[in-house]
């Protein structure tokens, strides 16, 4: 192998610029010629293609987002865009391809490998951390840190008045953030679609807490339980508290990496780089119980990744 | 002077513990004894008083919201409640008061002061920056910078998609956090209540930057110019760019407070005894130009505060 | 088991606060009674006890330091010490003790245990991270983001100017800090104690950057490798490079504590009072492979951390 | 005038970006050409110079440091360095300049313009806020904050051990930062240049906070008042009691800039860009009392700016 490329794909995460940066360095100090692929792809069909060097990532590891953009990519999911795809990689010597994402990016490679013998090794990154054989995807842990520190702030102002607050945050199919955040927030509740929302229940536990003289709750709602100003309306309507709403959005996705997605995704891209090297293809990186190991992508792609039950439970202990 | 109370009203704004800081230990060091009263006016007519000393607030300058909790009084707006306030701060010997707030709480005192003859200095606390005769009110600095910080969040994702994202931030009657924020964070329109909205406008400078080859634009929005979430879906169907909100909320309230708030607490807190220790009654401390003055609560609130529209044009000049 | 003891000993760390809370309320949920012990093994003498419920935690999680305090005690270190302690711990009927600290803390409780009979658990918490039996220490995370925070503002002004930085951070007898913090901020050289200092090999490789057009170098010093007021001087004196050097002492320790630290304090506390519920005692806990499991203290104190060279290793490579 | 420079020279400061960013797009807004001009005076020497547009300055609006680079410059202070810098203007057609900066910055400036007619105006950009004609430099309320920041992580240690800790600020000739950041951190000493150091003082001072049973002090020392190294072995020494010292060293000059400091950032390039279509020279712009004024630069650099004293006891009150 003498030259590989890498892309990032899906929704930016904090971390990935640290992820690319690995790659490159990896690459170039085991000999390799190292291509950046902009946008994903989308970029890759296009051939928006560039040449990477040592400094191409000299000071990316502190930077937010994705150095090499990254969008999504209709044309990729027909069999014409890939080929095409195929071809661009071809013409340019790229004999292997690191994909930086979530599992969208992971099918996407896993199509592109099956049909056109295209050698490619996963990276998880994606603030959802939903991905399975990974304990972490780079991206959840600042991610969980901005929602953390929202609720710090909250938490100043929830201190001075008497109220009840509700912060929406991401997750349209998974809980991982909303009940990291709030276990570590120290949250009344935590609605997460994996235990379903009864508001009967959340409603009960406010009252008996305002009955035991608390003088603010906090209610972190993963967006795929249900909408935040709904849920804000109605504890407001029903227990006749002054309920306020955030929803975070995007500030989620942003700042700064934390140390520790720093740190995972220097070491998952560069075993990505000696994957590549020993000649492996179709597989992710994934860190298990603190160790990094490989995962056919087949595997990695049947599996489903569900939220640890006793961390929610805790979480529901710790908040009485 | 031998006895002084000190109480915070209205919305809790970031710089509130430094302020009473100031006026605790400003008061010790002129040889008052200090009271501070809980929950503004509604702590006031209950008599919820504690001795202050110099230990009472130690280490509270770093903290957000205020150690004196706030509350809404119903009561302290009618005749009979100020009746009962007045009463209790007899009883407790207490001959001056310095109201850390709002424009409503300055009205609150000006009925206490006029009615029942009780000596008040207001200091003004919220992050509104809404309050005539000074050019900076408590919490406002702090305010902002949580606001630009969100910004920074998200155009750390924003180079990385291609998008439009819209972010409401608080002001039910004016814009100065938005104008301000705007401002600094480079935001590609600022929608306020003083200016009017144009949706019309908006799409048209949106779609112009587009054409230019723009990757992407930040909206702030004032939640009294309109709501985020109908602005963004307006933007999505109109230009067919993707569209993502957030709304801020109460996060915009916390936080440790900036150094410019606290400084301004500490020297406005500090003269608000100065002038209760001189005889002065029914005034406000503000900073005007730089300087810490003080002027009749009368005059105060007969004054309007408006922004400053050549930092309008200008925010629009440079976010071209 | 009817009451338990919690104190908090050594250096303090970010993240006691929500263990000893994770203490408090798990042992109430569980039936117990809890007894804050304050300064450590000091107050533990002197009987500085305080009753704790629920609302004695309230609002803490978000604090850095501990609210219990935490002081060394030269008394606790001679049997007439532990004599004395062992009589207040019985005399409240407190049955088992919950000792939140470094290896010097569980030497301390394992004394007692030995001596007294008395029942504890330790729970490991120090930014050093320097505890055998468990991957993390509470603290080491937030302590690790705070040097990578002072990090990310040196290179804002390195990519401005052209100069070396040595930032000198904790660790006596550990690399941890340095180590982390210097792959995830990307530190040109990272010198610990685990792997000596060769001050010839740190300045060929400044000047083999330099001759490649590196603007700038960060080196990251842990107090254990050597002085950094002395590297920064001899690396100007022998490279001419202006060279600044930043002793980051003490805001290592502070801040509130990061998510991680907050989720692994929580789960940690939580699991030290059921293992005294169960009746266990001279035992710590800790995390293994992303599990809590649970150690003999006996076993743990006769083992030795070591970092992990590999992590050493891609530091290096990837700041070539 | 049809085309204008800006370069940063002397010490970087967070908010030289914002300036950059403000002269840029004012200027094209006034249908000015520009061209930056990289590393300062020394590479106005050697011609580095680059076309800006719109989009040059995309996204620089929250990056600390300078995208234009600085530098010192010797041989700017020679005749010849200025004759073919100013040679370089001619060539490109450059009929004014902005000059972002400190006094040092300014003095080349007025050099230049008097040898050799180029026109500039000065826009103050220093952390150190030591400029005379304006109340603030670019950059001052960046570091103050930063020092802040690290006083709140030393309180959050400090409220859980009982100690003295030192902390070194910038400051080599002047006390702004120090004094700002104590007043704002709660500082029980304040060591600045203006106001000579008594160290038995604060030796007295501290053993009566000691005697009142005050848990901890925080000192701060400009740089130009002493090593904080020293100062800190003199009160371990003299009172006993366990001393911490931190050098924050050039972590004061990282970091996003403020809002205050982009605010300003933008209305001093704005302005700078004004004054040169008007056909002004050879002054510089400040904030005075709220307002931006311009002032003659020989004017400017005749006064001396001072510390407000009032300032620095309403801190040695507050303190106590």
């Amino acid at each position: 192998m003498k030259k590989i490329g890498v892309l990032t794909s899906g929704g930016d995460a904090p971390g990935m610029n640290p992820a690319i940066r690995a790659v490159v360095r990896k690459a170039i100090f085991s000999g390799l010629e190292v291509v950046g692929i902009q946008r994903g792809y989308s970029g890759l069909i296009r051939g928006e293609f560039r040449e990477m060097n040592l400094s191409s990532v000299a000071d990316i590891i502190y930077r937010g987002g994705t150095m090499l953009r990254t969008a999504r990519s209709e044309n990729f999911r027909t069999p014409e865009g890939r080929t095409k795809a195929a071809g661009n990689l071809r013409s340019q010597g790229i004999e292997g391809l690191v994909v930086i994402g979530g599992d969208g990016s992971f099918r996407g490679a896993q199509a592109l490998g099956r049909e056109h013998g295209i050698r490619f090794i996963g990276v998880p990154g994606t603030i959802d951390n939903d991905i399975p054989c990974t304990d972490y995807t780079i991206g959840f842990d600042t991610a969980v840190n901005n929602v953390v520190d929202a609720v710090n702030k909250i938490r100043d102002t929830a201190t001075s008045h008497e109220r009840t607050y509700v912060i929406e945050v991401m997750g349209r199919n998974s809980g991982f953030i909303a009940l990291e955040a709030g276990l570590a927030g120290g949250a009344e509740s935590i609605l997460i679609p994996e235990m379903g929302v009864n508001i009967n229940d959340i409603i009960e536990k406010l009252e008996r807490g305002m009955q035991r003289g608390k003088l603010h709750s906090i209610i972190i709602v993963a967006e795929g339980a249900g909408s935040g100003i709904e849920i804000g309306r109605l504890i407001q309507e029903r227990t006749g508290s002054e309920t306020k709403v955030t929803i975070l959005g995007h500030i989620q996705r942003g700042g700064t990496p934390t140390s520790f997605d720093r740190v995972i995704a220097s070491r998952m891209g560069a075993l990505a780089v000696d994957l590549l090297v020993k000649g492996e293809t179709a597989k992710m990186v994934g860190m298990i119980s603190g160790s990094l190991k490989d995962f056919d992508i087949d595997y990695a792609l049947s599996q489903e990744k569900t939220i640890d039950r006793s961390v929610y439970e805790l979480a529901s202990i710790l908040a009485i």
